[in-house]
């Protein structure tokens, strides 16, 4: 089906694959501009199942479910970028599948996508493609000691990597990590890690939230702050990459785009990875964003004209994992917005929740 | 049952009576905390339906529904004051009803609740009950004319009410006004009508956002504007006069407060009436507070601590009553935030939805 620009009427129905707590932001946005949500996630105890009653409890590889899915929705969308290829073929065949099918494909492959970016003249990281144990050899030859090396796919918070420091980490490093093949990131001796949440429109309008400093622990996101300690001129600057690729991408929705600054006299950025999706890491526009990034999404995945991003105060955003989620609601300041998923079952490194704080100068 | 302080967990159900926009805006506030709701409203086709799983489709004088609907929450508030005495009654005395049931009964009736206001040294336009046409006849010849009869019961967007401008308008106003007793207002050559959202924790603590100027259209509210037009000192006065309400009420959840501002060199202020709910004046805080009524009415209610009212920007609130919800998504500017309440049919005077739009100096 070819995606043709067509504006959806209030009362439509957003189809959004995946019940997580994107999902639902999704969904709650969605609902405040008088649209209907529609989850389709096989997990059960989805939090996104919460905030509407149109569900859909089903696999991603269940072609009959998708398809009657499809029949009851207006546009679909998703919460996460490893949404299986031909479960994306079979939703783009019938529905606007926004963003589109080769956003998945390009963001949930770092070979792919570290390949794209390069022929876009995107700054990332030196790399290799790793198919064997001599081609890792090769590569830590070729970039050298400390390297990461990387699956290329469904990696997220630190999982599906390990550093290499040393050449006899190879063999065990090369088995341990699947599926193969796997990418060899040379060592980045980055200052910080900042990231830009974009959006593109139906129309072409592209529009950037502003940059975040992000901190992670145990390698799962902590805190971004806005606006964190990063020049203008790299704000500006890594505003404009996130805006280049969508445009080169002909994105609809919103976008995520992780970059390294790398320090010296003139800072440089490396884009990170990208993800075809609302982002932790935008989280904060909630709080003081007259269009948050999820309206922001809904907007433009329902062809309608982007929002305002500008942001009306300083804020720090920090995700709840696992237990740090009990000091809600009595541990909150009252210049605190606190936000919770609704899982039921806090675990060590589940994300739980967020709070957004206002920085009053 | 007597109604403890007790803190509401995340994960916990609130059970909203009524399922407009009230009710499901409350809705989407509670999920942002971690909160589920339970809708009940005898009407199949609520608006708040499509914002939860939940829900209970019976009448508000159903026992056994109010009884099965007081098993599923923790506890129950209501999105319009006029609940049945004896619904309130039932649920009372299962779960926290909160506001609590005098609140209900003050300001379901207008003769109550110009008696209580009174009793608290607040002021009102000067009335007189009417029970009888000799009352109305009386009360003509101590408060003059022109003057407004009043129905003491379910009146809102200017209904039940008739402006008497000549002493053989009586007869028939009393005539056509239904349930008596009546209350004649006297006329009160009002400058503006102003309004403050005023809030009170399970903790006693007492939080008021900034006071509104409104403008009405056809007696339904069309604009509010924060800040109006509104000196300082009749600002602060008003949200006094809220606070002192809120607290001889021994009320818990988000009030709201409407004010005449009487004109003269000292500006004198008179409460129009009360509504122990969120009001349709009060949407402007969803785009510019950081905790917004919404989301303060739940932690109230929750026994969570209040949060910050503060503003972060100055805005204009417009309902979009009717056909006018047709300019979104296309007629609205990039610096508006529409809400759209998912009403499937707009007819006149109906309130499909509202912007707020920012004011940038």
């Amino acid at each position: 089906m070819t995606d043709n620009p067509t504006i959806l009427a209030p009362g439509s129905t957003i189809g959004i694959l995946g019940g997580g707590q994107l999902g639902r932001m999704l969904a709650l946005s969605a609902a405040r501009l008088g649209l209907k949500s529609h989850i389709y996630c096989p997990d059960t105890q989805s939090p996104a199942f919460d905030v509407t009653p149109f569900k859909t409890v089903a696999g991603y590889d269940d072609v009959e479910a998708l398809k009657a899915f499809a029949a009851q929705v207006d546009v679909v969308t998703y919460e996460f970028e490893n949404v299986p290829a031909a479960t994306a073929e079979v939703l783009a065949g019938l529905k606007p599948l926004r963003p589109g099918a080769n956003a998945l494909a390009i963001s949930q492959d770092r070979l792919a996508e570290k390949s794209f970016l390069s022929s876009k003249n995107i700054p990332v990281a030196p790399y290799r493609a790793v198919h064997g144990l001599d081609d890792l050899k090769a590569a830590i030859g070729e970039l050298g000691l400390p390297a990461v090396l990387k699956s290329t796919r469904l990696g997220y918070d630190g999982k599906g990597q390990r550093v290499l420091r040393a050449p006899e980490d190879a063999e065990a490093a090369f088995a341990e990590l699947k599926p193969h093949p796997l990418v060899l990131e040379g060592f980045v001796p980055f200052e910080k890690e900042i990231s830009v949440v974009v959006a593109r429109g139906l129309d072409g309008t592209v529009r950037a939230f502003d940059a975040a400093e992000n901190v992670h622990r145990d390698h799962i996101l902590f805190t971004s702050t806005v606006p964190g300690d990063i020049a203008p001129g790299v704000a500006k600057h890594a505003a404009m990459l996130a805006k280049v690729i969508v445009v080169a991408l002909d994105y609809v929705g919103v976008l995520g785009v992780e970059f390294f600054v790398v320090g010296g006299e003139r800072p440089s950025l490396l884009v990170n990875e990208i993800a075809p999706r609302v982002h932790n890491s935008g989280h904060w526009t909630e709080a003081v964003c007259l269009t948050d990034q999820f309206e922001q999404h809904i907007r433009a995945i329902a062809g309608w004209p982007l929002g305002d991003p500008q942001r009306m105060a300083d804020v720090v955003m920090q995700n709840l994992i696992g237990d740090e989620v009990d000091q809600v609601p009595n541990g909150i300041d009252g210049d605190t917005q606190p936000h919770l998923y609704g899982k039921a079952e806090s675990r060590p490194g589940r994300k739980m929740g967020h709070i957004n704080k206002i920085v009053r100068g």
